[in-house]
């Protein structure tokens, strides 16, 4: 058999657990034991011995057996439906029910417990962000913008950036997570006739009817107006939020592997894990590229849900059977070994601070080129002629860098050399040396993400304790 | 020059005025006059006069000479900053400002205002569905899954289902207004070292300075640990956002033009508008044509936006500059004109009640089917037997008319001569007439439609009084 | 283990072969023994007894030892070599090779192979659609557009003219399978540095391997120029081709869609099929929707292919490689899928004559409206005259059908009865009967269609006989 | 008005020209003379004065007119008929021709003169890469994969990488261009009916009345069997094409932006040009960040021109119409400004040969860790002996120097003091001055590309002398 790839290779045992096959059919079989139950309460003529011998053969799923009645009928639910009632010697499941009542709900009981799932996982990768934001804290870092030294930062702000938009990302989930609902019991095209029918009309059983359903899947929310099927936008709007789950930890990712280009920082090894056998000194931020090999993916999807949203013809049709088949436990599958890559990541990543400190010095003269102007305006110096002067040295001691002229950055000396602008050496380098840890507002900015993280992830049931699985 | 064919093709003024170069530059111009009040009035030394002298020239928008500034010095924003200064003859601008202090702030106003003028087409459409579900409330059409016909539902009920998606998406769409954050004042890498040396390291002063600004901008949240630009995740839940409002309305174009093609129901004409001119009883579905279209390229606004997110290397690099310039703005006019175009349809389209009820009447025997095989059974009559019976005639029934054997549905005949069944002519006709109304559920579903649309319509300002310009 | 579902309910068993776990391994296998080989004949101290112990255990192939050594080195190669070099009792493969040499080229292999599989499904289904534009040729159907009934064309044109679209995207097909080019055994970063010192810089038997091992793989190109990697832009050129190829069914699929929404046309059924068992004349179209749920799948793989594409750093990095790990494999495993549903459909698909027939007669005065106003003018009657009765009655005849004030179109009778027209109904209804089978040039069209098709089918191997596996 | 941003900033005046809504006015025009006179060739009643008037008022083109005509008849067409039928005096134009007669061959034309453009621009970039490869053909470079430092390559050979990427994707444009084909004047639904009516029926007329419109186009190629509208995929499989022409510019681009960031190279900049004005020293990626933005715009084509492709319904609607008129036109102008862009980027790159050193020698013992070990195997140390050594110290020098332990790679120093290795200082020393240059296969490589690409930039008209606008 041909394995799901994301499912054997990269994702977690309880995403698993949610689609696999075996999976399915469970869940399914104690919707429709759920269903049985409910009618049987509010009045339908189903004996209690039926729901007792459905429920004692739910365990017994023979994939190869419903397989093989599909193959026959060419309708899984069916075939589905037989095997079960064959087990149990009834045929009392699935009264007033279209395939679509069992399906839509069993997967989007799917999708809802995915979706708490990855909450886990980002609350779990919070806390740590908030670990590492708070060990880098203080440690001054080049920061770059179009990949060339601008300004000095932290790496702990670095590191909070990425983090803060992780934590508004997942405030967009928990809202998706509250608001989601569930199709319920809505019939063939959505009017309820046949579970109306059953009960001779009575509304107020069937509504209670489908509460009992929603309290079976734990989902709060019910559709009133539906066709055939829920809307896809519904499916569309959670890929897109596991899109955006996915960006900040895919930023992140790429500036680690960034920042590995320049021996700054790695992704780390597990114990016992070497680089490249042929190149030993060879780490290679695999786990960071695989972070953004997931992203991609997820957008993929997205560009499959998107197609699906907005196409439904009068009460619907299944063109989107097949794609949900695939996007929607495939995209699961995605979140769910990124997170588990960046948990990884995120425990194992180490940074240089000597490296850090050599490109930091390297560059120091040019991110405080506008601090020697401000010192050299309030001696007196005219605005102009400081900036040009600055300028022209700036330049030339990049350009003299680059050509092999010097070996190392020579602004300050340059500076002190040029009488227009009236500054020592050494009050250059007590600039410098000011300047050098200077980094604004960025521990306070990097406590406050600490703290909002902290609390976010002390929320979330079992974020804290998380540990992801061995990747490979 | 080239126009934007989308703004100038398809959106309303009030979402031109927004995005246009003029607009952009005066939203500019006040964003810096706002700044420097407050650094004066948080004690940097700039005098009132200047601050009158900005505000007096706020207006003389010379895009030209803008332009031809940018082409000497290749930064755009150097530019503006020359053009407004040297119109107000002093330079107080932009202090301890970087462009993207700026340009980010901006930008995202433009955002914010847009997503305000969507709010409003949208509670728009929402209070015109629920008219139009009132209206159709009782009318039963055929429903169809698969694109063929299958149980009686109502047309009101069809127009409230899509309108319970929209609304869905609308609730996602307050809920991103409510926690949208602005960048603010962050400089060049995100620590604000610019606006504290301005401040002499004021901590508190450069926060009343950024919660200032927001005041401002009309927004309620900021950022706090950002970089030299905001999360690019931002723009794209943004434009993920319109994608999802695009849904509903695009399945409703799609059934339409459906509906259109069976004569069932039309999307009506303007009028004098007459149809194609070689053959005048065609009455083309281009608006919802339109509409498909317009979903389809937010489409590709979203698999733009999809790219920039988690793609942020360090504090922010620019290649999302030119994508954003297209984007953003592409993005916001086609969901204008979408709803633009909705709207017309909503009030302009006509439902054909006669040809609906012959469609009815071709197809009701076979959408009862399964009451006539519960009538049946009721009397006595085996169900496998019951079932063998029905199947067999209605699939006879459907190939003679499809084979030209009989020029109608005669599956009500068919049955009344099978003995096996038992049921006469007269009862399989009455049970024709009962059900030919029986919607189920459908009218008690549309009015809580209706209810939860017009609560919402009215929270929303001038969506019921909003009237869609002249489309093309 | 959960199942790739693309693979195990849709693909055909050549496609599954190809991407098997275990095939690949073979695959694998097999190039280590041609470059061992390739550099024996070349002048490399390799034993023969070594060549023909790993011939002896390529297909001792255990795909759980494998994946117990890669846990341990979390390298995957590096456990596939020390496999495969236990079960022969030697140390000979992989001689100058990095990992890329081995995997690119015969990841290459397996695609360029579906390449051959996909050639032999699209010259079939052309086969099958010349055959189903011969059958219809000469039934005349209502052509519509804007989804409205608009002039007479055949039922074999529009099957042709979908068939021209496959055609097209047939030949950019062929034209990819012959510039495919294969990386070759490039090293490290693309100078082949490593085989360059294994035959101490002998440029000549270096350049012979390599044309050996693209021998050994049956693929014409090699690339000269590549880094680790080869450009992940013929990867986005092999998906954007499947997207292309899977178009013209697509479309085809949606029409089919929409004709059986009329009851013109359906995709028929495999013998003993049900339509849906609750309600029996229901013959849904499933295949046809699953036709363009795989075009949106393939949608899917082509924004991930697309991504990757023009993202290269340096020499490569492997951000690509879980993508590839996914798209590839799942791409060809979807347009394989999409296929085979195709090749059933044109199987399987019937018309309706009498239901077109029908259709026809009712539009039929519409649809000659022009006609009526040339014989008018040829008669005298001033051309604005003209126009204006047949447009006033045709809208008069639209709506008084559509208000149920009529129930056939009486377009003719209207227009009998106007003097102005100066037309008597024997004149009209001659008009009809002579315009009702003209198609103008469809016929013609048609023929050429049909030659141009069977010409490709026959030039392909196994085309013409080649039978889709039974689908779900 | 708005403009449009892609044309109006980025793209040449050529591609304006195709596209503006005046050249448009006149190719109908255009293309309706060259209709008006074949028709009156093969035998129609058309006046010559008719001709001479209306070509006598092609350039008298007044948009505001058409438009304000557009907006009584909602009828984009009619608009233009009305338009120059009242500027010529005559009714003659547009004969036997629906609306999409007109626009379809139009939209063609200029589809087709596009990739004319494009082409020039391909091979102009080309012959570019072919002249910077020669350049740096020698110049020793570290490779990185993983962006990880690999091995010795060139930086001719790094260009010749993207340059080949490029040329094969070349290869695809000319088989394009040369296949595209035109949907001819194929009437309303696709039969010819109303050309085949003003012929009499005469075919051989009509085929030659399609010929001379496909001459006076200036396109090879006519389609057969098409409706409306000739089938999208064709749209798709050219905006495919030209995200494949982006592809090898884009990682040019993304590796050059990487370069910067190491200070190895950078794109230069024009005379005047100064860096960020705060921080001179500053020479951001800015153009080259633009290439990236423009890959991403086009892949939001992509995704818009893939929705439409595969939608057909019947003989076509056009729900597709506003989105071409966004993509084509944007997708043209987004592919001109990235070569355009990229053009002025080969122009003006530069190199930093010592900065390149620099980097190499810090590197090389890592890099050249292989050749260690086969000198020692060769001198008789054991095999796994020399591994363990070397991988101990190459592990343990990079540590060093990451943790400040050491301010150089001194992996050298430690394996000469390493007894086990048996190799004194001078002997590794020797290793490493003879490794140093030692780039493989690269130079020849780079050559083939030369060559190839020179051969191909030649065959091109315009290509070789082509000069590029100033970019903002």
């Amino acid at each position: 058999m041909i394995p799901n790839i994301l499912a054997e290779r990269y994702a977690s045992s309880a995403m698993k657990a949610i689609w696999s096959p075996e999976g399915k059919v469970r869940l399914e079989r104690e919707l429709w034991i759920a269903v049985m139950k409910a009618q049987r309460d509010l009045g339908l003529d189903i004996p209690a011995e039926a729901i007792t011998a459905y429920q004692s053969v739910v365990d017994q799923i023979d994939l190869a057996s419903i397989d093989a009645r599909e193959r026959i009928t060419r309708h899984d639910v069916k075939a589905r439906i037989e095997e079960f009632c064959e087990l149990a010697g009834h045929e009392h499941i699935h009264k007033g029910m279209t395939s679509r009542d069992l399906t839509e709900n069993v997967e989007q009981l799917q999708v809802h417990r995915s979706l708490g799932v990855v909450r886990t996982l980002v609350a779990s990768a919070l806390h740590r962000l908030a670990g590492r934001a708070k060990e880098f804290r203080s440690l001054p870092i080049t920061a770059r913008t179009h990949n060339v030294a601008a300004q000095i930062t932290t790496l702990g702000k670095r590191v909070a950036m990425f983090g803060e938009e992780l934590l508004h990302a997942a405030q967009g989930l928990e809202a998706l997570i509250t608001r989601y609902p569930v199709r319920g019991l809505k019939g063939a095209v959505g009017t309820q006739l046949d579970q109306l029918s059953l009960f001779h009309g009575d509304t107020i059983k069937v509504l209670e009817l489908e509460r009992r359903l929603a309290t079976h899947l734990g989902v709060g929310n019910l559709f009133t107006n539906v066709g055939q099927v829920y809307p896809r936008s519904l499916d569309y709007e959670v890929i897109a939020a596991l899109n955006l789950l996915a960006s900040a930890p895919s930023s992140f990712a790429k500036t680690l592997r960034l920042m590995a280009g320049h021996e700054l920082a790695g992704e780390g090894f597990a114990k016992g894990q070497v680089g490249s056998s042929a190149m030993p000194h060879k780490m290679n931020s695999r786990s960071c590229e695989r972070i953004n090999g997931f992203k991609v993916i997820l957008g993929g999807h997205l560009a499959m849900a998107s197609s699906l949203a907005g196409d439904q013809w009068n009460e619907g049709d299944v063109s989107c059977s097949v794609v949900r088949r695939v996007m929607l436990p495939d995209a699961f599958f995605a979140i769910d070994g990124l997170f588990e890559t960046f948990l990884t990541v995120l425990d194992q990543m180490e940074a240089n601070p000597a490296v850090i400190k050599r490109e930091n010095q390297h560059y120091l003269p040019f991110l405080l080129s506008t601090t020697f102007l401000m010192t050299a305006i309030e001696r007196g110096i005219g605005r102009e002629t400081a900036h040009e002067v600055i300028k022209e040295h700036a330049v030339a001691a990049a350009h003299a860098y680059r050509a092999g002229e010097s070996e190392r950055n020579d602004l300050v000396s340059r500076l002190a050399a040029d009488s227009r602008l009236g500054m020592s050496e050494a009050e250059l380098l007590t600039c410098l040396a000011e300047g050098k840890t200077n980094a604004g507002a960025a521990e306070a900015q990097t406590d406050q993400f600490i703290d909002e993280a902290e609390v976010y992830a002390a929320s979330v049931p079992d974020a804290l304790d998380y540990q992801p699985g061995k990747i490979l």
